[in-house]
């Protein structure tokens, strides 16, 4: 086997503890990887004013295949109050590190699967099996959002605004504005992207999920592409529910649904949503992928509030790192992480708090590792 | 007792059977109405090209209280067909005739309670009590959404635009935009309605909703309006949430809630993520309230699939008839509603399909009347 060059970025707060407790799941599987550790986050936007520094970016750059755990996306009022007097006066604001990534690296497909184990004591259901394709880098988190809103958007909303409106804008200081922008190619790739997923892993079908009902423009733009890439997967059903209702029918009946494909916004609630229904973010990994580079992490946070504790669940590292590996062609590797986390999940006695347990990170991620 | 002037829109498909089956409880509780019928929807765009006639506008100005039951929001292909050729050929498009209605009766607050019924057997937890509030006229409902993009805007894409940014677009026709806008006046008057909602009904928190984190500007513009509303309330606890964190933790733990506040389309997902967290639509009512007027509707939609059948759900309808009570002074009376309601689902004998049941809605309303 051909060594793994691999980029760690364990983050901030939990990601720490997550990735120490993972880590040894290579040896035991017998991978072959180089390890090299990253700097990212809130720690080095501290000390360096860059929360992902030039090293950082190539050393993702000459890696097969990049991990992340945890980075602080927003910092709280109380780690702004660390920052030092000078940094506070550059007034350069702390710009997400994942979403950084995601957008210099063009990685517009964020896949989140959901899936339920049996024996998991808080999942809400014995029968999903889905995957949530977010896009990635635009829709509202584009970046563009504004207030006070600029001079020229501000005359353009004046200027179409319609009778029928109630509310009123007397200055730009008076109101706030995000864009929610899709473009043609963007769509495109992410919908081929979706039907692939379908095809490749015998999902039953593809759920366009947006909101056309009222947002009738940016909708039927997307409904036009969508007609024109399912023609190309001819074998593959597919329908467009509004988002609303998704969030309902995810409750009522998860079964349903194979590819759920969205919108980075939409798609964000929905993969927490799904996270939710297999009893929180301990268990959920994500990939991030694009045309040629792609990384890998846990849907959770940072957790400042958990961190340093040694109590989360290592489960959603495992599942990243078996993500990970299935990426790269280590099929059987990857479904072998899979089963030992079910396996300890299943048996039920080496669970974290959020599973209703009490062992710590350790523990459990000990519990794992005896499996492989 | 005052006659209470009712005007009644039954709308289209399952519109007509629930309201019919509903309208016996101001009888059967001895509240004096007049109710007027009144035409909107589907069928007056087909026969009028108007879906709320102006007559429909003058009935709702001139009576006490507003009822709808379902409406066509956005007709399907099917419908489309039915079209007169006149009418396809103005080119003018059906508009949603309840966001017609919000926005030019300036109902800001959209009102939904998420409960557990003891015995409801599709309820996901028993301890649940809280309400989401949804801004109703403005952010990504606004109306502000093209595609083609229009020149100014396209033009203040492209220089904004940033390097960072993996995104494309060579022309207008290349992508589409939405805007979620937000006003000062907008946000603050749904604070301040939500704060008194849980002052007055004795909620234990305010959970104002949105993604500051990603959303910095505009959410930031939240952010300093929220302080300011809370410090005028001060018994009452409220926190920030991400609407990811949200759509995960009303699964995870529902009765942490008491006000859910957020904007039109995060409020619009979360509304309907807590009518599926309650077993479906079939049993969430809903208000939308102005300053001055206000109308009264179920959360599920016109469900063109089941119209005409006779099975849906009626217990929306009669809970939307308890919150119209409610509104205007007939307290006891819409308690007696409510009781009404859960007794039947507690009983567990006469329900329809969704709750697991086989009775019609004829049946299911019939044994709910049966018990005031
Ligand atoms: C941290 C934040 C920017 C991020 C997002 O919203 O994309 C996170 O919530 C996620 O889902 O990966
Ligand atoms: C029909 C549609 C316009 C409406 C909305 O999204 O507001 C509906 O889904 C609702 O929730 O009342």
């Amino acid at each position: 086997m051909k060594t793994l060059r691999l980029a760690v970025l364990p983050g901030d707060g939990i990601g720490i503890e997550v990735t120490e407790t993972t880590l040894p799941v290579f040896e035991k599987l017998g991978v072959p990887v180089d390890v090299q550790f990253g700097d990212i986050g809130w720690e080095f936007w501290k000390k360096e004013g860059n929360p992902v520094p030039e090293r950082t970016w190539e050393l993702i750059e000459s890696s097969d295949a990049t991990m992340i755990a945890a980075i602080t996306s927003k910092p709280h009022a109380q780690a702004m109050a660390e920052l030092s007097q000078e940094l506070r006066e550059t007034g350069v604001s702390y710009l997400s590190p994942v979403i950084q990534l995601r957008q210099r690296l063009g990685l517009f497909a964020n896949v989140r699967p959901v899936f339920s184990i049996p024996g998991n004591p808080r999942q809400i259901a014995d029968n999903m099996n889905f995957t949530v394709i977010r896009e990635n880098t635009e829709g509202l988190y584009a970046g563009f959002d504004f207030s006070p809103i600029p001079d020229e958007l501000f005359e353009f909303i004046q200027r179409k605004k319609g009778a029928r409106s109630s509310w009123q804008m007397e200055s730009p200081m008076d109101g706030a504005v995000a864009l929610r922008l899709m473009t043609r190619d963007g769509v495109k790739r992410l919908l081929h992207f979706a039907f692939q997923c379908a095809r490749d892993q015998g999902y039953p079908r593809v759920t366009w999920v947006d909101k056309p009902n009222v947002m009738r423009e940016s909708g039927q733009f997307c409904l036009d592409i969508l007609e024109e890439v399912a023609a190309e997967y001819p074998g593959i059903p597919w329908e467009v529910q509004n988002v609303d209702a998704t969030a309902m029918w995810m409750v009522r009946d998860p079964g349903h649904f194979g590819v759920i494909v969205s919108e980075n916004q939409f798609g964000d609630i929905l993969s927490d949503l799904g996270a939710g229904l297999m009893g929180g973010l301990g268990l959920a990994p994500s990939a991030n992928l694009g045309a040629e580079k792609a990384y890998f992490e846990p849907v959770h946070g940072s957790a400042p509030k958990h961190a340093g504790k040694g109590i989360v669940n290592p489960s959603a590292m495992f599942l990243t790192t078996s993500l990970t590996l299935k990426h790269h062609g280590y099929t059987d590797q990857a479904d072998a992480i899979q089963r030992a986390v079910a396996s300890v999940i299943e048996e039920g006695k080496v669970l974290t708090y959020d599973l209703g347990g009490n062992a710590t990170t350790r523990e459990m991620a000990d519990a794992i590792l005896a499996r492989l």
